[in-house]
């Protein structure tokens, strides 16, 4: 099949853009109308053998990852994601079917969070498989990572370690890690960011919002590096999972280190002053997300501590995913 | 370097954005002003050994090409380019240097083209090096590849044939085919696209704009294509530059292969209404734009042929370039 064939491909497998779509695949650029207020913007790719596994991950679920965690980056702007473009560098192993079945995974993961996918682009590699995806997305008052204010509640969505605990559980079983630890590996192969609530945080008086996808002791830490405080975590607070404990026991490892240190981990770690606790936890209720008070920021020091189950406090350095 | 070290370094060497710019480098997105009336965007990447090779490109000319062959996808629409990010994949053996080198290539592209770079991602990989950037731009109204009237001019901006001649010569005798033939080697290394007249051509009248990235040949068969009418070109109205002419004679090749089907040229094609033949070339005079009206467009048959030097019509299928 050649270049144009598979884009063709691609376009009969996606849905019908929505009207603000004015020129969509097949033209040298797309052109939609603009955002209305603000303009976000991130690129994300995932690589074959470093991102993710064929051995264990469907195609499908490779589209829909790849297309998620840039989702993921425009929540973690409290920003809604409207469009999205797909480049693809294709080496000679990766068969049609397999080409088609992860369009298909990006379509569903596109329906799912209402984006257009609305062009790309199609190249030969020598070797690596890559998607990269770029996703443009819009909000009124996006959320940086600066804006935490001394004194405020530090809180996550959901719970940490599902996805590095799966990830390590279908490296050692394959496939059959999936009946044993269903939520572990569904966050890992098939995350779903958190869209919607993303938005009503915006709008819901948080001060400062960033997704864990480099894991939650380095997003603590670029937090209170660019927000200028420190962050004081209560090891007893973090959520503990029954399935991020049980694979950490199979393999010998302390559960912490998957929940700390995890990454590609696409909850929401957030500030917001005590004032709001209520309303925010209520709003979390009625999204029913999960939502748990991990600590607090303070003035000093301006660095990242970590008050374990004895009272003692440590440094929590940065130790998530990293590329190089 | 670790991949926060990596994005810092290429932070450092950027320009400082603009005022539209409210967020850059370092958050989960880049936060701009939206564009005011339509927002056109693209995404192409390069990839070693596949659309370079360091054995005749140098570090920043491999960066300046993987920005300006976004920046004419953007002028193809008769729009104005405004932001980018680049995603990198990065392999073991590609050194600092050489990607300091390959930002400042990227920085000066963007300080030529007048663009912002205001994010992007870094990945590690397996084995290929690859250069994925993505670029938004505005356009009052953009000119797409089906506006094409029966009956009106058909127009090619500078000359093909130069890109892929000079790529010829640079295969054949490396980094030497520069002094030789610096105009194609110069086309073919450091393309640089025709930002500002396509923004001319946009508000003058223009019916349909394209770049023939692809190849001439290829791009006249999208062009008729999408405007549902035929096309003519007049062998004798295409420009053979006595540098490709050159290189064919030395290659045993005919220079036609190279203007028709030579990809990789980031010349505008055009069609226009032959009322306004007189005010575009003159336009294109005073932008100091070599314009080259080429033939006509037709009612039918709906495909593009070439009247050889006898008066001979032949069909001109797309053989341009196309991976795959």
């Amino acid at each position: 099949m050649g270049e144009f064939e598979l884009i063709d491909n691609f376009k009969k497998i996606l849905a019908k853009p929505s009207k603000s779509v004015l020129v969509g695949i097949g033209d040298d650029t797309a052109v939609t109308l603009p955002p209305k207020s603000r303009l976000l913007w991130t690129i994300d790719c995932v690589v074959e053998n470093i991102h993710f596994d064929f051995s264990y991950s469907s195609p499908k679920e490779v589209g829909w990852k790849a297309l998620a965690v840039n989702l993921s980056d425009i929540a973690a702007m409290g920003g809604k994601s409207c469009y999205a473009l797909v480049s693809l560098v294709i080496p000679k192993r990766i068969t049609e079917k397999k080409l088609s079945e992860i369009y298909q995974g990006i379509k569903e993961c596109a329906q799912w969070a209402k984006v257009d996918v609305i062009g790309g682009n199609i190249s030969k590699g020598d070797s690596d498989f890559v998607l990269d995806i770029t996703v443009i997305g819009e909000a009124s008052k996006p959320l940086t990572r600066s804006g935490a204010q001394e004194g405020e509640c530090v809180a996550v969505t959901g719970a940490s370690g599902f996805s590095a605990a799966g990830f390590c559980a279908l490296k050692k079983w394959g496939k059959r890690a999936r009946s044993k630890y269903p939520e572990s590996t569904e966050h890992h192969l098939r995350p779903k960011p958190r869209l919607d609530f993303a938005q009503v945080l915006a709008k819901n008086g948080v001060s400062s919002l960033i997704d864990i996808s480099d894991g939650l002791s380095s997003e603590l830490n670029h937090l209170s590096k660019e927000s200028k405080v420190g962050i004081e975590i209560e090891e007893k607070l973090l959520p503990f999972e029954p399935e991020v404990k049980k694979i950490a026991e199979e393999m010998n490892r302390d559960p912490l280190s998957f929940i700390l240190h995890g990454g590609e981990e696409y909850e929401l770690l957030m500030t917001f002053p005590f004032s709001k606790f209520a309303s925010i936890s209520g709003l979390a209720l009625q999204y029913g997300v999960p939502l748990t008070m991990i600590g607090h920021t303070v003035r000093s020091p301006r660095k990242v501590q970590l008050r374990d189950r004895k009272g003692k406090l440590k440094n929590l350095l940065p130790k998530g995913w990293t590329h190089f």
